[in-house]
């Protein structure tokens, strides 16, 4: 599987391997066979771009929750690839940047991706990039317009790309024309199983057994639609790691954040 | 014909070939009747600019859904005219420019193209080089003003210019009042006919006759209304073509994404 | 006639006349009375200037729908008149100029037209020179004021200025209370009459007699009501004038483009 | 009176005489009451500034229609104060010049009179100098936050400041809070009394005895309400003076022009 | 009292007693009971910063109608405190100065004064300082951000600072939150009484004693709200000393400015 | 307990420790639970930092009404920890700062804290940082962005680090998608039991026994609702303290600010 693949990789050049590792610190846990099946979907677009001569890009929006495990599996997805030229463009990067350095930025990865006869670019919330916020709404209206046409720029003869990017907003992308300009979308849901809160208790050695059945029983008879993202069941278990009574805290926390329970039987 | 008068095509001087050739990668396929009309079309307008002295520059909008093949069709007029100047002024050429340099490069090719008997500047995509954005919306009123003067700006003396440019957004240039400054228009619709898909996929050997047959034949039952770029029948196409099933691939992917079904018998 | 005298004028410093001839590429034909009327009205602003010392300033509007002749005439006008300074004022010379830079260049053209003492600006397209767009809308404030200002300014002692200025856009120069300023206005009415169209079409020698009698009776049954500008005319026979059909393409053209049928009978 | 006392003045320095002269190139003529009315409230303006210490700052604002004679009326009160400083702030002599610079040199206007024992400063055509436009509305804060400091700040011990500043657009200063900053307005009206006209057209001398009564007697019989500025009528004999009709083409712009006619009897 | 207080002063360094002078020019007449409560509320707010080490910071907001005497109090405590270090921030100083340069010169002042062990800032006229016009509304917030951080700012150890601040739109600084950054507010009111009219005329020495009873008489029988401030009534004693019927000038002006008349017995 | 804990505080480098103490001037009173409460939730978010490795980034937002104590209780909690690199940003150490320079200076403090194993930064008071004012509403959007970055940004291996907010406008931070980027809320309410009140008092000593019981008891009889932040008493207290009755001076001035008085029996 991907996964242990993902172990050999050894880039040659143009990878900066330590930005993407750091964007799966924590791992990626197979907690859900949706897990699985969106790996191996970047799996088939990482070969039709090694493959096919007729279409040399292709773009791939994942798209879903807050902290639900887009980057990281977009990252993932980029160094399985183990293509020469894997590149990240983050928000992260580039704090602080003028408008134009960020531009230029963005320009300068698509453009270093040309020399590569196959190339991964991942695009990193693409919201934050483009500085977007509600009230307004306000936005960069250059760095959006570089990123349209970008999207869609077929790279030179006989180079291929991969464009691997991550929005929370995907609504905002639509209202911008942006959603149009990518070949495929992939849906990265939020865990909504206990089933999928038990595999990654077990991964996290947060609970002994009998803890572990305490608490998942205890969010069963709580009556509550699980709906949350990994990135924040991790943080809650190691917030509860601190406290006393580990197991209360772990459940009372998911309780409470619970949007609207639901009748139980 | 259009197409085979093209491959003669050596033009002198002032032709960017390289830039226009990549506009119409994937060649242009005679899918159906449409697509012999606005070729021929385009070749009535070479003809006035080339004859007639009292109307020194011809202006058309070729318009039309997204994918629909502006692009190549007027890239491929564009070198069929034989001018020994031929510019593309793309969104393409000009990502991360400033606002004036955008302004000064369509100036440049206007000037220089002034200084040939016989010109073609191709505009393509123009919402793009506005950069326009829905939200707002926004757009450069700079790089409007400096095209709403351009498209209608007599050459000197003696000098003939044809402007072919492409659009996805009719309506915001009408909205501009950009569209009263051309002298004609031609619409390039989505492909609509099985027939058309049946001349494609032969095209491009994607199926043998049996597996062609099969496709056609389940798109025929899933009785969606087809309404489709030939762009992205090229992806879905190329998409395909990497799947272990490709009829189902292929079939599936045009009826998920196909608007609303209509009632066959 | 003023036409005639036309031919004659030789100005002597301080006069662009290849610029201004270039807006009368076509000629000015006389297919109606209102053409001789408006030419005879500019005449009587041109001897108010020349005599009159209490109205140092007169200005005048020419408005009407797009391509109904106003820079012709325009143009024609301050041809005419045979006085020393006669300046364009045109958004073609100005394409791709800073905010800063137009201004800079009208306020030389006013500074310069001073010196002499008569001189006529033709200010042409005043909307386009003001980057008008009716999205948003927006506009340069600072031309607009620059010309508020420039409009009503009296000339020096001694110094007589006679202002011929165009626009499509009357009512927004209303809005802007820009037509205050002016002393004047005249209207260029598109052409509404057949034997209007009759005098073009000799005039241009598109058909022989025949051919030209079949049009217009064709024209007739076509139950339209006319209303077209003279620019579009010419341009529709320079179309037809390529086609085999001549006669066919040049009424359905015009037909085609009728806003709305009327009753004939 | 006050057009007699004029003739003798001969202002010291500090005094742009010509530039003052020019805003009464048509001089001022007695044609109603109110004329005297206004010129003698600005005499007493004059005095008040001259001796009363306890209000060293004086600020009145002329405001009326357009072409009523409000600028060459604060012309001439500036003019027969005879005090050593009378500068004119207009919008004319900024044509062009940025933002910054406008406010500097307003601001040295004021800077410049608190050196003279008595000042005078004309302000002419404050909406102008605002670069204020309806659209939007549109306007530069910055010059009007000059202005409005500027005419309250008292000037330095021993000097004493009277403005004068035109508007036609009162309205429009109630709304951004200057009309309060003004110790005193004066309302300039159009004509609307025959008898006005009746002096100045004696006083312009276009007609004959005979001609000036048909012509009153035609705008009697006219019915229409007249409300017309001065400088129109101004415009108006000059037009109607290169005629052939002079009687028939004045009797008839005027009339033309009436925006509403009344029952007559 | 405060007032003869004032008389005694003698500022050692870092104050600018000229500038201050001025804003009192008039002198404080005592023509209501609030003028002695106002001023005495101040000296509170004197003692607190004087003596209290748990607030070294103490902010007042003086705000009423225009011209009811805000800047000449606020002007009038700062002076009678004594303390070594008062300063004047007012938009008169500020005239034509960038918004940077106005942020740097109201930074430098509060710096300056933190070197003081006691400081007394007046901040006059705050929406001026501001650039606020209602249009819009339109404003600097810079300078706005800057007024909002340096009011709650608290001096450095041993340093102790009272800001008085001046205002005719208290409302406009509820909507910028800017109200609730001072610790305490004083109303300063219009003259609504006769008997305080009659104070500042005497004061004024206009009339002789019969003419201030007929004044008097003829504004109770005038029957109006008297609600004016002591500023406007200076001005309207000024203008009709130069009147030759003094009282009638005086009477009609303050009737005539009247809002609405009220019933009297 | 903390407090005293804090007292031993000797922070090693990095750390603006004089800063941080003025935030406290007034120190920490226990007027009621709450207040022990929040304290010891920081603690438990420094011991989560300290100690888990997968949560190298706490991120936690005090929010409250204006005074309640926000800055106070994040600046002890940051002391309290003895990290190495303790700073503060905020408003009062930008003012007249361009939005560049504080973006430089934020992202500075950032930088400089991933050079420590462990961290705390307290951003004090966002939406004045954000240049926040409701008209418009108005803010830096490029400050806004930058902090939306860094609060998620992952210091680099083997770094930690604690971020301290403070905020009065929760509900703007909710609309700037700004509330999502913390881990968790602190809620800091005001004042609202007389027993708090009777704490603080003690305090503070502004009264012997007798004048704090008949002040609680003025307190209680005037039957209003107690909502108050504790920096508001703490001035109000100081305020009485230069008044000869300082127990009608405290009492008066609370139930005048109280908002709506309540049913007592
Ligand atoms: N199956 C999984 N899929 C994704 N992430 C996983 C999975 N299992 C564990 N993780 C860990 O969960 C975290 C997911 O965080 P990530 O930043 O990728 O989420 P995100 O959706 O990009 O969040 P945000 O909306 O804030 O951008 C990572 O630390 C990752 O190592
Ligand atoms: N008959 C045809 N007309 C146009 N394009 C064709 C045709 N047959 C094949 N093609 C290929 O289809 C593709 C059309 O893409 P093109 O970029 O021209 O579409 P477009 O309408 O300009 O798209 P967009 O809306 O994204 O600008 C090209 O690769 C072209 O080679
Ligand atoms: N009687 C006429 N009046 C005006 N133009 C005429 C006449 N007869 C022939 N023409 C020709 O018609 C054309 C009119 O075009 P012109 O540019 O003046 O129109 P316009 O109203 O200024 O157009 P636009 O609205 O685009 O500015 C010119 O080429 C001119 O030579
Ligand atoms: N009684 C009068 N009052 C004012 N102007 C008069 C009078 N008699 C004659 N004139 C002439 O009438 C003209 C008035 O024009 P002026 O520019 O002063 O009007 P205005 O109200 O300032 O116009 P605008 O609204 O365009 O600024 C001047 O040329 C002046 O010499
Ligand atoms: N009791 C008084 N209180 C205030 N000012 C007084 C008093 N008596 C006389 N004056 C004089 O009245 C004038 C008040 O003007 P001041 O500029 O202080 O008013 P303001 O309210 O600040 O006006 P504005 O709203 O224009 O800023 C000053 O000249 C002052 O000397
Ligand atoms: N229990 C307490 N909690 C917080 N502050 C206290 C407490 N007891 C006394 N204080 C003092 O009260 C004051 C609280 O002011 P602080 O500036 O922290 O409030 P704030 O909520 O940040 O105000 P603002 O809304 O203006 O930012 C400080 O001077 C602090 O020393
Ligand atoms: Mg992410
Ligand atoms: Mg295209
Ligand atoms: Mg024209
Ligand atoms: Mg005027
Ligand atoms: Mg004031
Ligand atoms: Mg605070």
């Amino acid at each position: 599987d991907f996964l242990s693949a993902l172990d050999e990789v050894h880039p040659a050049f143009g990878v900066n391997d330590e930005e993407l590792q750091q964007c799966v610190q924590n791992q990626i846990i197979q907690f859900a066979n949706n897990v699985e099946r969106i790996l191996s979907d970047g799996q088939l677009f990482i070969e039709q771009v090694r493959k096919s001569s007729r279409t040399p890009l292709v773009s791939v929006l994942l798209h879903g929750p807050p902290g639900s495990g887009k980057t990281a599996l977009a990252a993932t997805m980029a160094m399985s690839s183990e293509f020469p030229f894997i590149k990240l463009i983050s928000p992260e990067s580039m704090v602080g940047y003028a408008e134009v350095s960020k531009i230029s930025m963005i320009n300068k990865v698509f453009n270093d991706s040309y020399k590569s006869p196959l190339s991964v670019i991942v695009i990193d919330n693409i919201e934050r990039i483009l500085d977007w916020v509600p009230i307004g709404p306000r936005f960069s209206n250059s760095i959006l317009q570089t990123l349209l046409v970008l999207l869609k720029k077929r790279p030179p003869k006989d180079r291929r790309l991969l464009i691997l990017a991550t929005t929370n907003e995907k609504s905002v992308l639509d209202d911008m024309n942006m959603s149009d300009c990518f070949n495929s979308e992939i849906y990265v849901p939020n865990i909504t199983e206990l089933s999928s809160v038990d595999i990654v208790l077990k991964e996290l050695a947060l609970f002994n057994d009998e803890e572990r059945n305490r608490a998942l029983n205890a969010l069963k008879q709580g009556g509550v639609e699980l709906r949350i993202g990994i990135k924040k069941i991790l943080t809650i278990i190691e917030m509860s790691r601190q406290d006393v009574d580990k197991v209360e805290k772990f459940v009372g926390t998911i309780l409470n954040m619970a949007p609207h329970k639901v009748e139980t039987n």
